[in-house]
């Protein structure tokens, strides 16, 4: 008989907002179950979050130790397969490494850890385990920027010359953290986000989505870090020269100050044959340029034979209905529960259905901590 | 403790699109549980498709009729407490009233039936038996239509002139029913599909949206029907001019026709103080016109303090995370779940969670027979 | 050596606004001057624009009349070889007429006349004189638009089915015309604007523009006409069914009482094969829509060589350099005169520099008076 | 009597694409007349264009020496009152040195010199002969640009925190001066356009605009600049931080090898309350963006009140008639005009009909030279 794959959570009790993401993308394509967590380190909002989410109350636990601890001496056609830790960055590295040491695997929110050598670590335990390590890098997980990769690694665009990736969001342009906003005030916070706001919270993506889209690794950057904010203690704002391999310029931008952005990550790739331009925010689309040729636009469904198989395969529903982000997390989670299933069974794994690992993570977290350390030498060039 | 709602599913195999749909959107938010179904009249695949969706082998049914028997006798506290009828428009009426009468509230597909008089006896029981009944026009489920109906009510546009309501489709350009298209065939066929292809299909969607959107209702309408490709045996578009009460006037464009078009369902309405346009395929703005004014563009989101209640009520996230097609049907599903557990708990229930019921189903039905026969005589106004 | 064409003008006074956009249009490309005009029924007014357009006081006429009277008695190298009329409707036949009898080119503003039947009596005059007779239904002068029509009849879009023409403005939303807004004063007074003033004003471009693109007639019509202004005297709103050659159904709505909507025409035309759409607030753009193909923008520009030879014959500067609504209108202007000067000089005229003339004046007269009579009909079809 | 500007135009024959535009721009509003010209080195050359133009054969010059000092013997009311220099960039200063010197105004094309020093000589000369010098960076022109200027100097986005500008084009991506293409033969030949191709080329447009928009200069930049095309001979991309006064961050784009965009200028301003953004393709509309407000869309027009003065100067013609780059154009030239004739005429200059000058001219020079140098330098950071 079929059976879902169990999932537990750390973190995401009800008065946050990704916990309720990742349980809707979870819940979406009907292949997982949550059967277990330990939402909050407050108990009371532990249970009653886990109580909201209709688990028996065995199953919520009063913190991460316990819930490892716990499920780990559950029968193994019971207890949790993975769990998914949405706590902010300075509890990911700890549950992360207790769950990989009791045999469960790993999908984690980014960024990976509060540091680099924390991230390093994670990632050599990781590897002794041989277990599963997803890092929700999301973006990367829509439909069209699978075919973005896809037409770049068919040569659609000749050999690549120029990247251009923006990340642009409003909602840290005023102090907002100095009301008790909560996701403001731990992301602003250097003990709970580590080093950086900006470019942990939202470069972090950008950086990955232009690494996985163009295949290419950025090997030097100069950033010029700012915080416009006043009294805020990270920085909110980052403008980027990026250079990467095999000749390959490219630019980035991260800001949380650009005044009624909302989310508008962005990303355009030019080679030497043609370009591509992809929005999150209206993120159906794929944008084809070519010199003297019509601008081409591409639209994701289920429905389209002009898409890579590997696009199709992330979308749900033909053409002109639109899938969002939630549904791009789904992505994430449908790919990372068919590794669970295609690990516990033996089963080789289509790589069509991939996903940001803990490689990701880690390079995510060379990339913070070159791009804080190029701002505080005056956007010197640095190694990545 | 809590309890998920439990739903019963007909129709929606494995190799359906619908079903699937129904779904995701009905998991979405974790408040509602597939707890049986009879998915398919050919009782292999109903196993098929039951078994991949992890349902008990006792809970999948060879029939409707099963299911809703076999239900009947299970404890109250077991068995579904609605039925999601997702099947060809010949199979609404019958598992409805069967359902109805054996005490399980319904939401159903549109059109409700094959007939405006099987429709209105359905509607009958329904009175009858004091269930709930909704019906899944799922596109004024989108937040920003919710939004174009809280303007126009608060007296934004003034009084109200003219509504055009489009419905652009290119998939049925060519006679892929003759190819076993599954989704073609059966609309295609006046046995399954009743007496219209496209007023039926998307017209039908296109009215809700014109008369939820203004709060009026079309009084009269006179339609040019097609049927454009050979052979085919039902309309494949229509043109049509609608006279609203209060003076009104307005315009229906339905095709199924127009090449390229994928989904493109939109609205606009003019008052005599400005004018909003909404666009499916890109769901989360709406955009209010004024003269001698910026156009602005509302965006959904639920950090939107601009937007009304019952708007942000309808979204899940914040702005820039875009929302699609199956969340606009998630809230459908979990608004009339509310409605159930507030019927079951009499509760009273918040009217912001309204959602399409079987008057709209009626008057569905009311619109297809009326636009048919004006189409018989010419374009004839008629009265609806 | 090369000399200009010399054209006059009848209207355009300083305080109106087409006049100006009118000799912008014909001073855009160097190749007319203008040598003398008669701008308004008040002579004083009619110096005064004479002199800020620095003509010599000769050459500023007090009445049409007399400017027709005196110009012929000029020198043939000196007196103006075309005269530009750009009065309100009521002033159109006339001065048309006795220009044609003193042998000069006539290039008028649209609609041709107050009735059918005065423009057909232009017309016969017209043929008589054999001299050459334009009418400024500018909007098909642009370059996307030729790009339409070309695409079209290469076959691009297959056989015809379904035209949608929208010309939706706001301007009239309100009873300006009360307060004595030049423009809007006479298009809703009988005495000056005819029988109509949504269709006469607007409507006729729609129909123009979906004829000219799709080279076909619409042969019968049913007009859903409406006054919704208090007061108003002419319609400022139609919907309309439409029904061309070859089977082909169309839909044409006009509107000045879209509040907020500045000029938006827009044409969309579907085939077996495919279906384009263009937009002329966004001029420079061609959009193709195919089932299972991407959408394709094709943009104007003379450097694109995919582009017909007749669309790049109608740019003037290589895409991204944006062509506007002066820029349609001196195509207009340009060929006008490129078939001024091919007359007197007995050349054969280039197919590709075409321009709307007296003969679709005329059907404009007629589609008026067809469609304002079916109005008076409860939209009772009627043949075109 | 009133009567037309008198120009005089160096460069500009026939075979060229600029010339032709300055000819439209300088004709579109009716007050400036071409007189005499120098069209090309090659003389024949110069006497065809002139024909063409119409231009008696005295006024048609075989050098733009032998221009300047014929012209400057006809009587005062005969002679050229300016001249438009529109050669290629090693073409600007000469020309320009010897028409002031011989008491002409001039109206030169970007960038204003082969180098900074050549470019400081002809400003001392300029402001020696107190006569009038423009420089036709036309995109700060358009009347959107005006408006986000006065915008930001309204205050209505607050302090100014980041700048982003673009100029992405494609039309470089392939070595097309290899081919003979005229305009990229001399742009990519260091002995006619100077030391920069890309950022003297569009890189000044960028920062040109960048500067007007915020009423901020650029203190300091960090260029990483590059030569895709192999055997290229100057720069054709360009990536670059920008630090300007008052602690604003900012960043230019300009690339020629972004195959497929067109001519993509695009600014986005952000302040503590609120951010901006146009874009060039696009002209006639301006974005205002702020958090937790709808996105506003501010539309050029004669008719639109909620524009300030200076932008309805710079439009003429009603909202939805979109206006272009020609008109752009015609807007620099019809204020250059302007200023001539109040110098003339002894009348002060109203300041909203600005225009580029020499220091904008010098500025430019600088800053070219600076990002060259900034980029042999590893993108050091250099004062501007």
């Amino acid at each position: 008989m079929n059976i879902k794959i169990r999932m537990g959570m750390i973190g995401g009790s009800l008065d946050g907002f990704i916990g309720s993401v990742h349980r809707m993308a979870a819940a979406l394509d009907g292949k997982i179950e949550l059967v277990c967590g330990a939402f909050s380190s407050d108990s009371n909002r532990s249970i009653e979050t886990g109580n909201s989410l209709y688990l028996p109350a065995d199953r919520i636990y009063a913190s991460y130790e316990e819930m490892i601890l716990k499920e780990a001496q559950l029968p193994s056609n019971v207890r949790m397969q993975f769990v998914s830790i949405v706590t902010p960055n300075f509890l990911h590295a700890n549950p992360a490494a207790l769950a990989l040491q009791h045999g469960f695997h790993v999908l984690c929110e980014k960024p990976l850890a509060l540091s680099l050598d924390e991230a390093i670590k994670l990632e050599k335990l990781a590897k002794q385990t041989c277990l599963l390590f997803g890092v929700t890098h999301n973006y990367t997980s829509y439909p069209m920027v699978k075919e973005a990769r896809q037409l770049i690694q068919s040569g659609k665009l000749g050999k690549l010359r120029k990247v251009i990736v923006e990340y642009p969001q409003g909602w840290l342009a005023e102090p907002i953290e100095s009301d008790g906003q909560k996701q403001a005030s731990w992301r602003t916070n250097p003990k709970q986000a580590g080093i950086s706001c900006c470019v942990g919270d939202i470069g972090t993506h950008a950086a990955h989505l232009a690494e996985y889209v163009t295949d290419l690794t950025i090997q030097e950057l100069s950033a010029d870090i700012s915080t416009f904010v006043d009294g805020r203690l990270l920085d909110d704002d980052v403008n980027m020269l990026l250079r990467f391999e095999k000749g390959v310029k490219g630019l980035l931008i991260a800001t949380q100050i650009a005044h009624g952005e909302a989310n508008e990550l962005k990303i355009r790739v030019y080679g030497e044959s043609g370009g591509i331009e992809w929005l999150q925010s209206n993120p159906n689309f794929l944008h084809i340029k070519q010199n003297d040729k019509p601008e081409q636009i591409l639209q994701a469904g289920t429905n389209h034979s002009y898409l890579s198989e590997q696009t199709r395969l992330h979308c749900r529903i033909p053409a002109g209905h639109p899938e969002g982000y939630i549904e791009s997390m789904a992505n994430l989670y449908r790919n990372f529960s068919i590794a669970v299933d295609s690990f516990e069974n033996k089963k080789s794994i289509n790589p069509l259905f991939d996903f940001p690992t803990i490689e990701d993570g880690v390079r995510g977290m060379k990339f913070i901590e070159t791009a804080i350390s190029s701002g505080k030498q005056n956007a010197k060039w640095l190694s990545l």
